[in-house]
Formats: C-alpha cells, structure tokens, sequence
C-alpha cells in the first residue's frame, strides 16, 4: 500500500474494497450463501465480516456520529474476537440467508461511504485503517479457495472465478543456492504495516544450508506418486500417515484422474477443470505431504529463517506469487512478542500453536500483499489452500 | 382431488403445483438454498426434486418427445431412488447453488408445459399423476417444517412463511370415549388415491379401549414440565431417556422460555416467533416424548388400529389439520403387503422399519391430502414436524 | 425349572448357579475381565451382576439380618434399574479390576449361602427367587456370545468355551406348512414362571399362512452371498443398505473365509474356528440381513404370532435350541401390558421400542429356559448373538 | 547407566528389569490387563512390549540360536514400528488377555536369560542394550500414569502402586534468575547414552532471559482458579480454549473437590487418593493450561534451548524429579538431525510434529534416566503424566 496520505488512502481503500467484489462478480447470491466445510466461509459472510472489521474497529470508536448498519451484524459477522462478544457459530455460517447478498452490497456501501468521509477528514486511525484493507486482502485469498472448495463438491465442476488468472509456468531451474548461515536477522523492524506476528524483529543462528531456487512442480509430484510414497509408511510422519490413511489422500487435492492413464490429470481451481500443467507448481498438498516429499526426495523443508534470510537472493526463483511454501517451522511467536493491545489484539497471537508457517505468497494472494516477513499458517493437514514447497538440505 | 377428467386433472394438477410456490414466496434465493440438518431439504430442493419426479416417472417414460430439462438433475434431484441411480449426497443438498432458485421456476414450467399437454391428450397415466400430485403435497408439508427449523437456527428468528394460517384453537373436551374394539377392519379398500402402506384392508383384533377425543395442549404439557417429567427416568422409555439427556431435552421443539416466568414462553414457527397458545395442541414433541407423556397421564398411546378404527366417531375431535398424532404402532408392512412395482416401489416400503406411525395431519398438510387410512412416520427421535398426540386407554 | 417346594428350588438355585460358572471355567481371570463393546459384559460383571440381583431384590429386602457383601457393588453391578441408583457406565464395564475374579467367586458363595438358608427357611419370596434364576439363565447366554464377540477381536482365535456342546445339524426338510389363521390366543396365560413381557395373553387376528419347517442353513445362504445380495440394494431396508454399507457385511459375522474358494468359510464360535457346517442353521445375521435374505427368497419372515400359533405344530422342526428367529415384529407391549411393580419393572418394559422380536431359543440358550411364549428382542443391526431366521409366506 | 564392562551391564540390565516388575507388584493379573483410554497401555503391555523390544531388536538379528518365545508375539507387543509389521491396534490393547499375566512373567524369564547369556559373552550390541534399557525406563513412567489414570477410573480409587515415593516439597523460592542469552549451544554431543532426538548438539542464538528458580505449585495454581482463569478466554491459546470447554477443564487431572470448600481439594495419584499439598509442584496439566497460566502471571514460558542453557546453574532448583516441565518449543528435529538406522529410526524421528517439548523429570522417571539434554514430548492436550511448569521472562 501507498503512504497515508488522504488520496493515496482513499485510493489504496476504494482498490482493496473492489477488489473483493470483483473477485465475487461471476456468483449467484445462492453461490455466495454456501459453505463446504467448517474450515471455509461463504463469499457472502466473508465481503460482510471485511465490513464489519472496519466498522467494529474503525468506525465504532473514531467516528462519533457513524450509525451501526445493522446491531444484528456484530453477533453474525465477528469471526473470533472473544473480546467483542458472542458471535455464529463457525460450521453455520452457511445458514445465514439474511442479510442478503444485496443487503450486504448495501451494507458494503454504508460503511464505504462513512470510512472515506472519515478518511477524507483525517480522522481515521491509519494503522487500523492499513489492518483492515490487509486483513481484507487475506479474506480475498480465502474467498477464491474458499469459493473453489465449495464449487469442487459440484459434479459437473462449474467455475466460480472464471476470470481468475493464472501465472505462467516456467520449465527449468532446480538447482540448490548455498547459503552461509551464521547469526542472521529476521522479522519486521520497520514502520511500514505488517502483522504483530511479524516481529519483532531478531537474531538467529543458522548452520549453513541449500534451499531450491524453484517450487516443486507437478511433474516432481507424479514421481512421488509413482514411486509409491503415498503407500510407504517410513516417509512420513506419524500423524501424517494416519491422516492419509484417513483421508484415503493419493494425489494432491484438487486433483482428478481420467481413466486412461496415470499421466492425465485433470486438476480443479477457481477457473474450473483443467488438464494439470506439468510445469506448475504443486499446489493444494498438506504440510504432512510436503514433509514426506522433501523426506522422499533426500532433502527437507527450509525452516522460516532460512528462507526469510534467503529471500532477497537473485538466484533463488518462484518465491512469490505462485504457491504458499510450507516451512520447517512450528507457528510460534518470535522472542520478545506482545500481541497488540485491545481486540486486535486475538488477531493473531492465539493461534499460535498446532500450525506451521508458510511463506512466500500465492497467485490467490492480492498484489501488494506480500512481504519476505509475512508468516502465514495453517494447520499440517490443511489442503484447501494454494499451498506447495521448496526444498532444503544442509550444506 | 378430484376426479381423473382432462379438465378436473388439469386444475388440480395446477393448484397443487401452484402451492407450493405460493409457499415459498417469501423466501429468497438464498433461503431457498440452505439445510440446517441431513433431515431436511432446502426450499429450491423440494421445488425441484417434486418436479423431477414427473419428469422422471411420468415424462420420460410416457412422453416419446419430450425434451430433459438437464440431464445433471437425476443426480441433484433424485431423493433415494437407488433403481434410477446415484445421486446427491443428502447431506449435501445445501451445497446445490446451481442451478439457481430462478432456473428451477424455469425448470417447473418447462415440466409443466409437459405435463399439462400430456394430461390434455389424454396421455398421462393416472396413477402416477396422482401420485406425483400427492408426493408434492407431503413435500409441501416438508418444505414448511424444514424451513421453519433452518429460520429457528437463527438468532433473530425471522418469519419463512408470514402468510402461514394456523387453525384457530379452541378450549373444552377433554372426555375419553369408548369403543368395544372386536374384529375390525383397517386399511385403505377403495379405488380412489391412496399410498402402497395404506393396503391391504386387512382384520385386526382389537380389544375394547377408550381415546381422548382431543390432543393433548400446550397446557397439558406445561404441567409435564412442571412435574420434572423431564428429569424423571422411569416415565421414559430407556432410548428415550439417553436421547432426551443427549440432547438436553426440556421442552418441546422451538419453545424459548423467556427470563421472567414459566408460564411466559414463546414458541417459533412459520410465521415467526409468538406467545405460547395454552389452547392450542402441543406440536414438535418426539416420541419418546409423547410416549412419556402418556405414560405420566396414566394412559397410553393409541395404536394405529385403535385410531382409525375410531376415526369417522362423531365425538371425537381435532382428528386433522392440527397436529400429526403419535401412535402406539411401529411403522411395518401390513398383512400382505406388496410394493408397487418399478422404481415406485421404493416410495415407501424401504423405510417400515425403526419408525412409527403418525395419524391424522396437521396444520401444515395440504388440502384433501388427509384420510382416515393414511400411515405417516417418523423415527421416536424426531422433533421438527408437527407432531402431537392423542390420549388411549384400556378399558 | 420345578416347582417350588424347598428341595426343588434348592435343586434348581444350584444348578443355575453352578452352570454360570461351569461355562466359565476355561476362562483365565484377565478372560473374564475385558469388555470387547459396549453391548457386551465381561464374564465376571456377568458372573457378579446376576449374584447382585439376588442380593438386591431378593435379600436386602427379605433377609433381615443379611449382611451386604460389599456396599460398592451395587453401584458396580447395576445394570440399568433407574430406581436403584447410579451405576458404572455401560462402557466402562471392562475396567472394573477390583473386585477381583476370585473376589467374585467369594462374593458368589457368600450369596448362594445366604439364598440357600432363606429358601430352606421358606422365607423366600418365589416369584423373585424364579425371576433371579431366569435373569441368571439369560446372562449364562450372553455370557457366551460376549466372550465369544471378545476372542473374535484376538487374531489367534483361541476357544473361550472349548467345552461348548454344538447340537448336531440335519439336512432335509425345507417344506412351508400352512396354518389357516384366525382368531388366535397369544401370550402367556398360566401361573408358570414367565417374564412381564409376555403377558397379557390375547387374542391376535391372523390370514392364513404358511411357515416353514426348517431354519435358513448356511448352505442357502451361501447361495444368497453368490446372488451379490449383499451388493444389491433392492433387497434390503433403507436403514439396512445402509448399516450394511458402512459395517462392510459381506458374510454373517464371525465368518472368516479361507483365500481359496468361496465354498471353504470358516466359522468361530465359543469351542474356537471351525469349517463352516452347511447344514448348520445360519446364526450371527442381524435382522435387516434375515430380511433381505428372507425378500430375495421370494418370502417375509413370520410375526411374532404367526411363530407362536404354529410353534405347538408337531409338523415344525428346529423351533429351539439352535438359533433365535428374527420375527417381522417390532418389540412392543401386548395390549393390557403392565410392567412388574417396583424395580424389577424395569427389567423388560422400558426396551419396548426400536428392537424386534426374536423367538425360539438358541444353542446357547440354557436348558428349560425356552417357551413358546418367549419375547426375546435385540436392535436391527446387532449381529454378536446366535440369531437365525426361518421363512413364511402368505397363502 | 554403567560403562559397558559385562558385570557393570549386567548389573544395569538386572536393575532396570527388576524395577519394571517392582512397580507392578501390587497389581493383579486383572488389573496388568485393562486400557483406560487410546493414550495409555495396559501394564501387562509394558512388561511385555519392553521385553520383545530385546528380543526383536537384539536377541533375534544378534543371538543366531535364540528361540522365539512366540510368534504371535510380534503382532501383540509391536508398538508402532510399521518396519516390523502389522500389530495389535492401540486402542484395543486392553483385549489382550492371552498370553495371560503370568505367561508374560514366563516371557521375561526367556528373554532376561538369553539376554545375560549374550552379554555376558560379549556379543551383545551395546548401544541397543543401552537403548533397550533407557527404553524400559520410559514404560516404567507411563507404566505409573497409565495405571494411575486407570484406577482414578474407579469410585473407590485403589492405589496402583501403594510403595510409590513421592518426593518432599519444599516451600520457599520464587525469584527469577538472569541469563545473558548469546550463542550457546544446546544437545547431546557426547559418546554416552542418548536419544537421537538429542541429537545433534548445535548452536542457537538467544536474547537475555529471567528463569524461574522453583515450579509453579498448587498454592499457586489455586490462584489461578480462583481468579477464575478457566473461564476467561483471552488468556488461552485459541486451541486450548475450545479443548478446555469441550474437556469442562476447571482444575489439573486427578484434583477432586471436597464439597466444603475451595481450599479441601484431593488429589489422586499411584499411591491413591490424598489431600492435595499446596507446596508440591502442580501436575497433570496440559500444555495449554501451562501456557493459559504462565500468560496469567505476566510470564512466559520457557524454550526448550532457555531450559537447557540455564539448567547446570546452581541458583535453579527443581530442575528434575518432580515433574515434567513444558516449554514453549515444539517439538521439531534439531538442525542436521538424522534418525537412526533400521527399525529403532522409528523410535523418535516420526513424531516430530504436533507436539511440545518437555524438559527435567518427574517423580515417576526412573533413577538415573535424566539430562539435561532430554528431550521429553507430549500432544498440548495430555494431561495423564506428571506435568507442570516453571516460569520465564525476557529481560
């Protein structure tokens, strides 16, 4: 995002705000309405609750005569901010008809208006302000693979997102960079927005070590399937493996076989059915996956720090924009962390246990959205997601 | 209905159809899209799979050229006909956002259009009008239970149905009429339209025995309630009890009780949420409840045979359009039953077992959907339909 | 059992009570301890349960100077009597180590000198001392069965009962012999011991019918597993499809087949693995399979009545003694039926819904422990108890 | 352990076998039998899992004329190494019967004397005696909390292990020790027994920290209840929270409230039931609830590298002995780590996920089996072993 400026804000907030209903233009308010599993939320709750965050944590607070659209909405559309109250129940929020999808274009509409008004006026607290449109950007992301979760339960495959565009693959690479190691820094120790979770930012010892200048591709993971690794227990994790039994897990999600040969995949995303691009990176496999790959493979996954301190390496391709990469690394705070203060306080500090840190970003990922500091996570049995990986090894 | 004249076909063939969409015009395309449990269909379901079933059982196989709407809704649309194939998982019904509420209008007139030009030519076999005529009057009944429920899972209790009429109630009777039982015959013997479960006309013996000749009330229940009924192990059965404790059971089905006082309650419905009418027959109670209940009154449930066999009794009343009436009878086929034959034949024999038998109907039945022979069920367990019960004694 | 006269009874209470113990004897104490499902007991609950019966209804409130054995087994060894308290969770059943087996045998011995001096005293009130005794009979049977279910889990299948007497198999017959119905008198009318469940005795309305004079044999239904009956769905009640489905039944349980034929099943049983005997009566089918088979063989299975009108008939062969027959009847009161007064009207009456009705007795079924007016009654699904079927028809 | 000379090994190996049965000695062949719950192994397990893990892992590929004591062994007593092959699934471990308590004796006595024979004749390897012995010292602690959590089963809560020695408490302490942080390093880097988890030693960088020099204990944790920690979500991780709702968490596993007051709590433990002494060390709670207190004093806890830096400091007391001591690391390989070998690889490496560190001892590990560099670990959710925590901050 640009500076803080009036008309650079108002810029980078009317940008974000469409965004999202660009995103949701190709689906019925019936399509909006839907959720697949308790993990995934309607298209329709999630261009509410992105109104509703600014509204509950903007314009409650600093705009003294702003009217709440709704009283209703704070119980319906706050996601997990124990702090603000109770709210829906996560699995039904597919069960919310009312408001409807107009009725939350008109809700988008009234809390637009009085956010520019205030922005327009100086009134509005920047830091809440950038919060908002990024955590906006995350609900963009979710709502593409939300959307894509839901619609790939439909037989006949519809595209939810038909406009949805695709990066180019390229062939080639595959080679391992070295990196030294030593005490590095890590974590965001600037004034520009990030997330809490990001810093601070702080010193850590790496051994040295290789990490793959490119993702892992499709064509990598049809080896791995055709080697028979989702049928070889000592690959993976112990959790791992009981939940591939479980899940009856063969091939990556998404993916669909045709019956001739193990060659024609087809593959489901938000553009609807495709024939797999080999050249692609994988996408949509599990952390249990991505680990028992790299086992597979005589390497392992790169812990946050390497790949943070490696990020910034010419030589090293494929680090944004593409796939999510899975990361070595347990979703714990950084040394020294505080949780902001106040409600916002639960937007990430909580969670920080039982998942593990991607990075990079995704081509579901908003431009602008993406730091060498950004930590994402996910639970290890999490596939929803564009979520891939690259290899490491020690040196 | 009436008889099976072209003209007589065509309007009630148009009425009934043009039920069920008057039902459902309050509801929008969203509302139409949602199911809060496995047990019930979303509203745009009903409206198609009733449609479906004459395209299906009528159109296809009788109508040389017509034309199927989508070949993908034998798949959607098909309930539990295992002979016509696989089909939508019934749990996933609330997921089917395509097509939308409006191709399904379309999808009914395109059927219509059929139908009705079938039924003019004299082309359409009058069984299976009849009975598609009369399964969309018990989808019908569903679709007003199952919305109710999915309106009830949300906090602000809005109305699915405000033109919804509920019968007026009224205080009085109370007296147990007497019947000498003997030889008596039960069972549907005639020509007229009636359901495979309701033949043969068959003997049973019954001994004499004494029925309430009206339902038990909300009054009655309250002082159920009030004489920790609930919390009482041996007036249940030991089911009934584990249910009852399972699902914290402490009043019917959508009864809210309100802070100040026991008498105060609310009960939710089609039409919203309203004071609780003493007067009226208490509804949403399971089995296991009624059963109870009569168990704590000193009395029982009447059987099947007992009931029909009183049912043309002056004295008795509030026989129908109140509230379904839980019977003593496990749902399963009578002396010589057979199935229809083809697919139809699953429409009720695979179900006579694990259920029991309802008589009567309620306030949500469809017009001339109601005879004194008709055999409803519903596992012990169930709650959302409207369902009550009618006191028996021995004598 | 004899009649009561003090010699008589002393007779008949020791040798029920050594028999429990004499099917026990091959049994180690860690045997007699686990719990293989919640529907089944360890051998030594069994052992102890039926000793607590006597001690509860029998001596605590007719013995006046008897000394409770141990003040914690009534909450150990309750089984479901709602009146007499809380009890050890069903489940839970498999960890009580504490009283030990040889505990249990001195709590046994304490008990039967207790019950022996009251009898001999004629202070014993006979109609408990007789429900005691066949309460002790019908857990002798399930003691089997349990233990039986428990070895099934151990890979090694090591015989629980090695001295288990199997009677001996008959081919031929296989004719239906036809009853002509009427006003039929059921129940149980005389002053003999019987349980609640049977009584009142009344009249019954039948058609005529036709039953057959031999039971289903696992010869037949092998013929029914190469028809691909367990594959097809037509065959089967909805509810059954789909227990059948999610258990994977492909056989009766406790069927093993060998990787040869099909022809060469093996069978466990309480005397261990043995080849499957053909013309052995099929044992180990749940409802829903005894009436899938009995559909595919063009047939129904009996009512309860229709079983019991015809079972003096002399024409009838393999009515007991070899394996329960799963009915067409729901588990439900007679007309006129009154539970027991106090406690022990738990013992039947609160199971009357959701369970069907088998008659006959089976292999496992002690001596004199059989009428023909016998209600035995299990859930559709349940499979662990030597349960067969035999046909009927219409005329 | 001793050095390696043979009598030095003998003694050790005679020592550790002896106590495992030591600590059973009070239990019955019922009581050695039965499993609690999925988590926890039947004490006839242990005795017997640990031998075959001798027999499998030395005596079979090492001692060419050792006899199996029985085949079917290897199925029974397998744990969890898919390398070996198929075994008793865990959660049916308590179906186990045969072979019977005394035959595991039996067992022992085979294994123990081939085992001698090959030390003493110096053809045993040594590092999997060692690890066969430092493995049965880990089945002799959850031998102690699996049979603990089994009784507390019980109403009449016998004690498992009446000789159980439960260290003295000792008020007093509570200041935080400072450490300058900096690259230290952390793991096992010598020749002497270990773990591979410990493996291998290697730098890590860290800031400056305080350290608690005592537990946190149950005066303390009394505080925390009082304040009423376990209803105020924003102290818990978001995942604890839910698991502390749905577990109804309102104290440590094994507390009991008296009914007086808040101040009368019991605690059950192997040696039964006892008042609960305020200045012992709180034990038996999770992760989560470590986590939830530590946030609730202002504190943190420590990592797994803080722990061991600081834990050869001489001002920090309590460091082994009492209880286990979570941390704030997951449990994650160590840069450069490389599992073992062949089967024993299994023994560690596959469980690096999804679990938390723990460091020091408790009151139920064996003498001697303790360092600082041990690497202990438990899903955040267990709450059966002996648990608690120390206190740290940043500076």
């Amino acid at each position: 995002m640009d500076g803080f400026s009036a008309p650079a804000s108002i810029r980078s907030y009317e940008q974000v705000r469409a965004h999202t209903d660009y995103l949701a233009r190709a689906l019925t308010a019936e399509d909006q309405c839907i959720q697949s599993m308790a993990d995934a939320s309607p298209t329709k709750w999630h261009r509410a609750h992105t109104t509703w965050f600014f509204e509950q944590f903007v314009l409650v607070p600093h705009a003294p005569r702003y009217r709440v659209f709704d009283p209703g909405f704070r119980f319906l559309f706050n996601s997990y901010y124990d702090t603000v109250g109770e709210r829906q129940p996560r699995p039904e929020r597919g069960l919310i008809t009312r408001p409807t999808c107009a009725q939350v274009t008109e809700y988008r509409d009234h809390v637009d208006a009085a956010m520019l008004y205030l922005i327009e006026a100086g009134a509005a607290p920047r830091d809440l302000v950038e919060l908002g449109l990024n955590h906006e950007q995350q609900h963009q992301e979710l709502l593409v693979t939300d959307i894509t979760h839901a619609f790939a339960q439909d037989r006949l495959v519809p595209a939810p997102i038909p406009h949805f565009i695709r990066p180019q693959t390229t062939p080639g690479g595959g080679a391992f960079v070295e990196f030294p190691g030593g005490l590095v820094e890590i974590g965001h120790g600037g004034t520009d927005f990030h997330f809490d979770n990001e810093t601070p930012r702080h010193r850590v010892w790496l051994e040295a070590y290789r990490i793959a200048d490119r993702l892992v591709r499709n064509r990598d993971w049809l080896n791995f399937i055709a080697d028979g690794a989702y049928e070889t227990s000592t690959l993976w994790m112990s959790d791992g493996w009981a939940m591939a039994r479980a899940g009856k897990w063969a091939a990556p999600l998404h993916w669909r076989q045709c019956d001739r040969s193990c060659t024609d995949w087809l593959e489901f995303g938000p553009e609807g059915i495709r024939p797999l691009d080999l050249d692609a990176p994988v996408a949509h496999v599990s952390w249990y996956e991505a680990d028992a790959y790299a086992r597979w493979a005589g390497a392992r996954l790169p812990t946050e720090a390497e790949w943070e301190a490696a990020s910034r390496d010419a030589r090293l391709g494929e680090m944004t924009g593409l796939v999510w990469q899975w990361t070595a690394s347990s979703y714990r705070p950084y040394p020294g962390f505080r949780p902001a203060a106040g409600a916002v306080g639960e937007y990430n500090g909580k969670f920080m246990i039982n998942q593990m840190v991607l990075r990079g970003s995704s081509m579901a990922t908003p431009d602008g959205h993406s730091r060498p500091t950004y930590r994402n996570f996910f639970h290890p049995d999490k596939r929803w997601q564009f979520t891939g990986l690259r290899l490491a090894m020690d040196c």
